[in-house]
């Protein structure tokens, strides 16, 4: 028993989603989730196939990326991981795949267009693609880097953590998140399928016209909004 | 007991054919099923997962939209339902998708193309795609206006809602349906194979011909005419 | 028991592959197995799904296409296989199918063109699409018709059957055979495969050059040559 | 018991892996494990369906392709294992698949560009594609002189085969290797990963830059540097 167990618990049930929702390809990807009081957060240990998992397996660290409990080494992205629960205060879950078609446009360095509904019923905007790194970010603390990196995205883009949970970074791959693990999951399953169909959107019609602001705004609010009307 | 358990049994079990058949993503998706003489159809809850879906826990709800029974919200797409089921008096079951090709297509904005005997073995024409609404129809009672949006489109092109059980909402998803919602399930199904094969078929010759309209007749014939030789 | 059941028990096996190869949706699709001495082929009912089909459901038809033994309705394409096995006369089985990438190409009206040793090693020639049928041809008996269309590409070409196993019917979808109903099967999820392949390989470079003739010669007499070193 | 039985159960279980991680359709595919003391390696044998392999039916190499046990034929590719093993006398697997994506690239006569971090976390370079062979070696030794075909391509290119674990033939398809038998497996799983999303990249983005060599350095240090802190 360990005071931790809880977001051990919900770490490793929310990992075990990735390889079952399709969005991994054996180690390539680590969920983490947080609890704010103790100030620690459980993730992946580093290089374990899911197959292997068990809570037990998570390791505890702390915000600032310091293990604080666990006998493995946490995933080689932690650093990310802290620094984006350390500055976005509300964030309970957050998860890194290389999901293949919401990596490809990250490969190619670009927003993936809001298209449709199915995009709008999760954001309002194109889903950003943070610039490739400068040459001195990587060559230091390079996964540390990876969570400024998101966040100046995010500034330069006028964009709010709290509405826009998704972002891709470019020539790497996605990172997602959400109020709990879960939640992060399903952005990422929710990212992979719109960056699929703006894909194939793209490909049918070179011309496809962005969503007009009229029915994002609808699609938003109905999910959203004050009177949001989706689910129970 | 319920005098809609009919209903409610067929809703779930078409329902529970849309993760099957690779057709949803999450709750992606919904299906109803009517009955005429009572005046209401049964509908998938809003946002339930369909591994926790039971045939009880389908909503009635009447052709102006009210719920009749059922403890859960109706999908958020049911005023589009029941604008169908009251002007299209001979439709049995919808379902609503968002299924990948289908909604690509939709995303782009155009017709689907007949250019095989895949699409004539279930239309004569290509599979319609409904221009993106106006401000005022999306800012004002939004899905009841989807049901008026697909209407429209038919009356525009001349379609028989008996003749062509599908069609794309621009910038949004399919819509099918049929005498029965096991029958709109297969429709879902059709429409987003045919709507793979013709992504396909143009990215191996953007010049690929349109089928001939002697094709378009035998094709149709054999499996709707006075004369249909195919199924038992 | 009937003299029929041996061709009863191919036939259906074949069939159900069709479905686990991701060959078909619904009833898409269908395979007959011809015994030579009784003069008949057994093929599946028409528009029957695979999850209700038994050995004793096949139905037997004769070389002309008469029903012999069956209480269901044969397959609405027997005609087209009734004349390829009265005119090819050592085919054993024949596999008709609407898989997505081969049906993609049949209705570009394109051959596949021979990219790679996936394809030598089993055509020496590009994939042959025959063309769309005249009308008289469609309008009068269509499905006799099509077996004639396939004989004609295959004469204007300059092909044979025993070594060419497959074809594309423009705007249609692919037929393939063999020695007997399983090899028909396993040249129907060839096709498809070396179909998707081809797509690709068109995608990645425009000007793929198709594969030379003395690799063509080498891969395909190591599987069939009269020295063939493949298999055991 | 055999004293080759350590290497017939790794070449077996690495050989089952195929089928699972969807890399090959029927036999076409072969993995081979070797023992460097013993001077032999454990094959596939030819055309065997990976549902009746055994590890008792792995075929027993030496290092010049003369079978030393086993009652079938070894797989057709063999001579091409046996070349490699004996000149890059480190390797101790080999893997060749017709995996779809890599074949693709493979018929596209492209090396594979590094276009992100996934590329980057298992190669510092593009995946190279061996050119097709001259004339004369396909007449010749063809499988002998395919292992040549790599090796040249590596001296060409200046790659060192411990750092690069795979490539593509040009006009056939992948091969790729490691220190055993599960890592070849492992590294066609990546190959066919990366080549997808670098077909989906250009798409996207025709102009999709390649990786930089900051971002490759960091990414592949990370994994296999000295100071690697990827995996446990």
């Amino acid at each position: 028993m360990s005071k931790y167990d809880h977001i051990k618990q919900a770490a490793y049930e929310a990992n075990m989603q990735l390889p079952k929702l399709g969005l991994v390809l054996f180690t390539f990807g680590n969920v983490s989730a947080v609890d704010r009081e103790l100030g620690v957060f459980a993730i992946k240990p580093s290089g374990v196939p899911y197959e292997d998992l068990t809570p037990e397996k998570m390791v505890i660290v702390d915000l600032d990326g310091n293990t604080v409990e666990g006998d493995l080494r946490p995933s080689s992205d932690t650093l990310t991981h802290a620094v984006l629960y350390k500055h976005w205060t509300e964030i309970g879950g957050i998860v890194h795949t290389h999901s293949t078609y919401g990596t490809a446009w990250a490969q190619s360095q670009r927003d993936i267009p809001i298209f449709g509904t199915t995009h709008a019923d999760h954001n309002t905007v194109d889903i950003p693609c943070a610039p490739p790194m400068e040459d001195a970010m990587i060559e230091g603390n390079y996964e540390y880097e990876t969570g400024f990196q998101i966040m100046n995205c995010f500034k330069d883009k006028g964009l709010d953590y709290k509405e826009v949970e998704m972002v891709l970074v470019g020539n790497h791959a996605p990172f997602t998140w959400g109020k709990d693990a879960a939640k992060a999951v399903y952005n990422s399953a929710v990212l992979e399928t719109v960056a699929q169909m703006a894909y194939l959107t793209e490909q049918i019609s070179p011309v496809a016209p962005r969503l007009k602001d009229s029915i994002i705004k609808k699609h938003y609010d109905r999910k959203h909004g004050a009177n949001a009307y989706y689910g129970q």
